[in-house]
This record gives C-alpha cells, sequence and structure tokens, in this order.
C-alpha cells in the first residue's frame, strides 16, 4: 500500500501514513491518527477526497452504533458551558465534540475561545475536542461533518455532540445528521428583546431554557411560557412527542440528570415509532447525493482551465461589469472547445 | 436564425417559432407565445436549455420592474380565494399568477382544481395563470421559476404573483426570489389544533389571518394575538419592520385594500432602507451560482453512459443492495475510464 499523503502537507512529510496505519489506528483510538483522518476528510485538494474515500471504504460500516446529540443555540447563550456541564456528570463516558462554524471564517471564530472555556474537559482522556472544517458552502461542511462523526464512531466514541451556532442555516443541517437536537435559550427581559432566529424552533426536539440561576426564576418561567404558547402554533415535528421546554442552571448538577433522561427518551420514543431508522437512512441517501454532486463536480473542475475562467466571470459580475447572461455564455463557449 | 425546436416535442412541428419571433412575441405580450417561451425555459432536455439561455440573452433585461408577490399557507387556507380576491379588485392591472407545487407530482397536484376556482379571473385577458414546473430539485425549480418571472416581465406584467404550498422547503425559496412574502393562517379552534410548519414564519413579511368572517372574529382575534406574541420571540427580518399581521375576510372588499397598503408600505419600506436592491442583487447572485452549477452538471452528465450507471447505483442503494461507498466507487471507476 503506497505511503498516504500528509493532508495537512505544509507540514513534515514524515507524519505521512499509510492506510493501513490509518485503519488500525483509528480502530484503536488513537487520537492523533483520528485527527489526521479527520483532516484528511476535511480537504479540498482532489487527491485527498480520493485518498479520504478510500479510506471510509476500507474501514466500513462502524462497529458501534453512536449516540449523536446536536446543540445549537445563538452566541452567549452557553453553549459550551452547557456541553461541559453534561459531559461532566458522565466521567467514564467518551465523548467527540464536534464544533461546526459557518459564520467563523468571517468573524475569525469565537469557537476558539469557547474550546479554551470547556477547561474541566481538557484533562480528560476520553473527551475529543475537535473545531469545524470552514468549508465554504454548507453542502461541502455537511458531507464533511458526516465522514468526521463516520471516523469518531470508528473510533470507538459512544456519544458524539455536534455544536453548531444558530445562525445562517447550519442548524438545519446539523439537525439532519444527528438522533437528537437540542436548541439552548436565553431568556431575555421580559419580552424576550434578544430573539432567536425564527427557524430554527423548526428543528428542535428539546428546548433548554439556560441561565435558571439564583433571581432569574421569574424571566426563566415567563420563557417558558411563551415558548410553549408559541409550540402550540406549530404543526409537531414527530406525532407523539411534545417537545419538552426546560429550565437549567449549570450551578444545579441534578439539572445535567434531567436533560440526560429527556435526551434518552427522545432517542427511545424515536427508536419505538421507527424515526431513529427513517432519519438515518435518509441521512445515507442525502449523503450518496452529496458523494455523487462532489464526485461529478470534482471530475468536471478538473478540466484545466474551467475554473479560472468561472472566477475571472464570478468576478466581473461582482463588480458588475458583467451580467448573469453574459457570464454563462463565457464558461458555456470555454465548455465547447473542450469537447 | 435556425428554427427554435418546440420544447413540447410530442406535438406538431407546426408549432415551432424562430427566436425572433418569439422574442417579439414575448415584447408584445402575446401570451400563447409567452407559454410556450416558459415551456422551454422548463424543459430539462439540454438542447432546450441551451435555447433558453440564448432566449434570455437575447431578451435582455426587462424594461419594467414588476413587483413581485410570494404568498404560502397551508392546503385548505384559502390561497386562491385570496389571491382571485386581491386581484379582483385591481380590474385595470394586469398580473402574471405562478403556482409552485413541489408536492403536487406526489399528489397529483391539487394545483389545478385550485386554479380551476379562480373563476373570476378567467375570463379577464389581464390576468394569465400559470402552473408550475415540476421540477426534480428545488434547485432546479428555483432557476425555472426565476426565469419565468423574467419572461413574465418581459412580457409586461407590472404584477408577478408567485403562490406556493407551506410545505417542504419550496416557501423558503420563492421568499428568495419575491420583494414581499406573504403568509396566510387560517385559525383553527381555540389553540390552533392545525399548526403550520415552524420554518414558515421564518421567511413572512406579512401574516394575514384568513376567514375572519361573520362568527369566527373571537378565533381570529386570538390567533392574532397568538402570533403577534410568538413574532416577539423572534429577532426581526429586517430591522425597523414590525411584521402586521391583518385579520381577513374576502367578503369583505376594503380587507383587499388594507392589504395591498401593506404591500406596497412594505416594498417602500425595503425600497428606503436599500433591503430591496440588497435583495435583488442577492437573487441573482445565487440564480448565477446555480446556472454555473447547472451547465457544469449539464456537462459532465452528457458523458454517454454516466446517468446510466449514477441510476444504477441509486437503485441498489435504494434496495439496500449497495453501499454508500461501494455506490461512489462505481461511479469513480466509470468516470476514471472516461478521462
Amino acid at each position: 500500500m503506497s505511503k498516504f499523503l500528509n493532508p495537512n502537507f505544509r507540514r513534515s512529510k514524515k507524519e505521512m501514513l499509510t492506510l493501513d496505519e490509518m485503519v488500525s489506528g483509528i480502530y484503536s483510538g488513537n487520537i492523533s491518527v483520528l485527527s489526521k483522518a479527520i483532516t484528511l476528510v476535511e480537504s479540498m485538494h482532489p487527491e485527498h477526497r480520493r485518498q479520504a474515500r478510500l479510506l471510509l471504504d476500507t474501514l466500513g460500516t462502524p462497529k458501534i452504533q453512536s449516540k449523536r446529540i446536536g446543540i445549537t443555540g445563538s452566541p452567549g447563550v452557553g453553549k459550551s458551558s452547557f456541553i461541559e456541564f453534561l459531559i461532566k456528570q458522565k466521567e467514564k463516558e467518551a465523548f467527540a465534540i464536534l464544533a461546526i462554524d459557518p459564520s467563523s471564517s468571517e468573524s475569525k471564530g469565537s469557537i476558539l475561545g469557547d474550546k479554551t472555556r470547556m477547561e474541566s474537559l481538557v484533562g480528560r482522556s476520553n473527551v475529543y475536542i475537535r473545531p469545524s472544517p470552514a468549508g465554504k458552502t454548507l453542502g461541502g461542511i455537511s458531507a464533511k461533518t458526516k465522514e468526521t462523526i463516520l471516523l469518531c464512531e470508528h473510533a470507538g466514541f459512544p456519544n458524539i455532540i455536534v455544536e453548531t451556532v444558530g445562525v445562517g442555516q447550519s442548524e438545519t443541517m446539523v439537525s439532519e445528521m444527528v438522533d437528537v437536537f437540542i436548541l439552548l435559550i436565553l431568556p431575555g427581559s421580559g419580552d424576550e428583546i434578544q430573539g432567536i432566529k425564527r427557524g430554527i424552533m423548526e428543528n428542535a426536539d428539546i428546548i433548554v431554557i439556560t441561565k435558571n440561576d439564583e433571581n432569574r426564576e421569574t424571566i426563566v418561567r415567563a420563557s417558558i411560557k411563551s415558548y410553549k404558547n408559541a409550540l402550540h402554533l406549530f404543526r409537531p415535528k414527530y406525532k407523539g412527542w411534545t417537545i419538552p421546554v426546560i429550565p437549567n442552571s449549570i450551578y444545579a448538577l441534578s439539572n445535567a440528570q434531567s436533560v440526560w433522561n429527556e435526551i434518552n427518551e427522545f432517542i427511545s420514543f424515536s427508536k419505538e415509532n421507527g424515526f431513529f431508522e427513517e432519519i438515518r437512512y435518509r441521512q445515507q441517501t442525502i449523503w450518496f447525493e452529496q458523494q455523487i454532486q462532489d464526485l461529478l463536480m470534482q471530475y468536471v473542475l478538473d478540466i484545466p482551465g474551467l475554473q479560472e475562467t468561472i472566477s475571472k466571470q464570478k468576478l466581473s459580475f461582482s463588480k458588475k461589469e458583467t451580467s448573469v447572461f453574459k457570464g454563462i455564455k463565457e464558461i458555456e463557449q470555454f465548455l465547447k472547445i473542450q469537447s
């Protein structure tokens, strides 16, 4: 077996692994190898994409079925503290935390700041924290995150938490790749002046009202009432599941158990009703479609000069020097010469 | 100029038009020619796609800027009656009504049933009603609807109504191609047992509570209160615009004027604040991207045998006879032989 290119190709060549080394490293839960494999699946380089497919193909179907938990909420709602709090209670269980922040390329990432705040987890050998790929398109991030989840399952993590900021459409994407999706809400003063993005409630299976700390009980109670009322206006996502709206304080450890109970209850519910298998199968189908698109695009973008032609037309369009029609015509002309 | 292929190629060849005939027919507002042009842009046939691009390119930028109004709501909310009611008041203005129903291919379309219900409009020569393309992907429908809107503008329609069923994600797509987006809600009994899809409120600029008829005032009032309260929980879509929640009865003609006032007020607001131009420019950018994807996919799918290979793998996958990995590998192998 030929040596795998090191995906992080700016570093020394010594870090290269063979396919066999990578596979056995992942199977044995070697975090350093897992990290390299994730970097490989995140890479947009065509050769790396081919290697990533080969790697995933060789790994096959994961031997364990992990619990995949999605967590979202506005910036400042306390996502990191909440995750830390949830995990702290389960000292003996292993967790992989994947953080997706499509906005981080612009805002230079709250993600890293957040991660260093999960101090109590840093020392734990059974917790693996990984910031997200900064993909250009949501579709791209989606395929890569799906693959990262698989790698973590192969590495033996029974719990995978996917964290995302509740801005843009990333939360819809994440909700489509997890088994249970939790929305965190920080109650504002009285009439919820902070506000959340309307579409997010769409996808929640459980709503947690954060910072139910001393002297904030009245605000929290009002918030619970508002969200429960609002939920009445909507069609249920799953027939038979009433979305719980639960208060939480990270200073009361008993609260963590309540959240875990709701998570387990939802997963039991969705398994009993067949939703669980249905969702996972739909996820596989979406992923298959994405992979096909990916492959075809990669094939066509390998045509020498095409990417430059497209970039040139996009630039002209953004400068308002060309129209959509003319831009498309130029690209079409270029392709005509090729075939 | 060579004869244009008749997009509806099962009919007689006599119906073919030259490019010049099509362009001048559209410019003069000839409905029969407009319908043929829309059928052309809706076609997935590669040659028709090329002709559609040539047609749109020749037409250039529309001479008028139409008012583009999106309307959504659950089945049974009264969308058709509402549109008929809105248009009836404006006898002298021309309207194009485009109905998008991505679910129609499965449910065999409520759309046609709805359309025949707009009886009072059928006799009007200045109203053009067109059911949607039954595209396979939302992206596909989106690009085609965008092109249909352009054709209607070229044909001189100052008002274009895009109607969609509030199921799936079509309403997000429609909200991205109109100037103002109206959500219709039918109040249920007491606690809104009917429910709407949660994500739809995301995109509304105006909410209309329908069937505010005699003896229903109490239910309607309760519904208005609920939705106003729920809206408080959300971040505003546009700073400075409070989404109006207005009751409507199609038996009170004065109500139509209230809706028109809100529509005009929103458009004025978005023009004054620069949102209008911003949205239209973003729409153009999205469309450009879609067109590029479309072009590249078309190019690659022209490879003889590729489509058959993909279909075969998808079928095997749906029968659970192959995995995502194996399916992708087969398609990759096929492509490798080509290059």
